[in-house]
């Protein structure tokens, strides 16, 4: 044995997450050992609580503590314009940006027979009970721009259109800040395709 | 707010981390709450006992969850040798190697005037009074070869070769596995100086 037992246990939890190899556990661990015993505990106690209080709203599939969750009981958002994103964490990067003030609806995943995700695997059925009963005027599709976010907004825009809803999907182009010179073909054919009269 | 906030205080945990920024640490605390509760209690767990049940090795100062550390028990082990370090990673690095067979001394730190840290507050009287009372016939200087490490051992030499003791220094050199090419003069320097008839 290298370690005394309680460190080893704690590097073999840090392990567990992410991108955290053996190396990275042992600096964790023994940083753990020279922060406030108080610290250590409110991080157990976040851990736990963490895993313990949250759960999914059960309207929009957002993570939260409370259900329905913040964004679905806020009176002042929009309620004609739900943004279809496929995780949490999409919900959280577009509530950074402070311009977005609909609702949202959070697949859990993207269409991909390649993993055997169809439609029923993901949050698909839930979003059309949705439209059925809320008055929504435009659903905007968030998923991400790679081939399943891309087949996920397709079925989704085919099954909602014919209820005269208004579809839409987010732009692709080039990032700000990012260079013409580096851009890949596919993304430069489409902000070339998506151009707008300035 | 963006982030509910049991999994808002779980990411400020993270963070207090070394080398864990805000986008990591949110990666993280999503990870977490996709794992299952039993392993997200152990880690709670084996945070708080890492913390309690861990002190330092009154003989060794090495990190342990007994007292003495099982090195410093371990009656199979040559007392007549003890390996001088600054830290309890070192330790933990030496015993990996399974070459050592002697007792070692952890410094928590090395002697530096310019952070105001002298002999007195890393763990140096201590080692003293261990060469006093116990028959120690080698000191081997194994702190970091920085400025720091070599002021320390160069400090602890002086003070322990009156009394008839040994006292080395581990060799400095080239890395096995690395590149003459890309090695900094410094080290050439001592390579080269620290040559041996082959």
């Amino acid at each position: 044995m290298h370690y005394p037992e309680p460190i080893s246990k704690l590097i073999d939890s840090f392990m567990k997450l992410p991108g955290i190899g053996p190396k990275t556990a042992s600096r964790l661990a023994f940083h753990v050992l020279g922060m406030k015993e108080e610290t250590v505990l409110d991080f157990a106690k976040a851990l736990v609580n963490a895993k313990r209080n949250l759960g999914y709203c059960s309207v929009c599939g957002h993570i939260t503590d409370q259900d329905p969750c913040s964004i679905c009981e806020d009176t002042r958002r929009d309620r004609s314009l739900i943004c279809v994103v496929q995780d949490p964490k999409d919900v959280i990067a577009m509530e950074k940006m402070k311009e977005f003030n609909g609702l949202y609806h959070v697949l859990h995943g993207a269409i991909s027979p390649m993993d055997g995700i169809g439609p029923e695997d993901i949050n698909v059925p839930d979003l059309l009970k949705r439209l059925q009963n809320e008055e929504v005027e435009e659903v905007i599709l968030a998923t991400n721009p790679n081939i399943e976010g891309e087949a996920t907004a397709m079925y989704i825009s085919r099954l909602v259109k014919p209820s005269g809803i208004n579809v839409t999907r987010i732009a692709h182009g080039l990032p700000v800040g990012g260079d013409l010179e580096y851009a890949d073909e596919v993304t430069l054919s489409k902000a070339l395709e998506g151009r707008r009269q300035v």
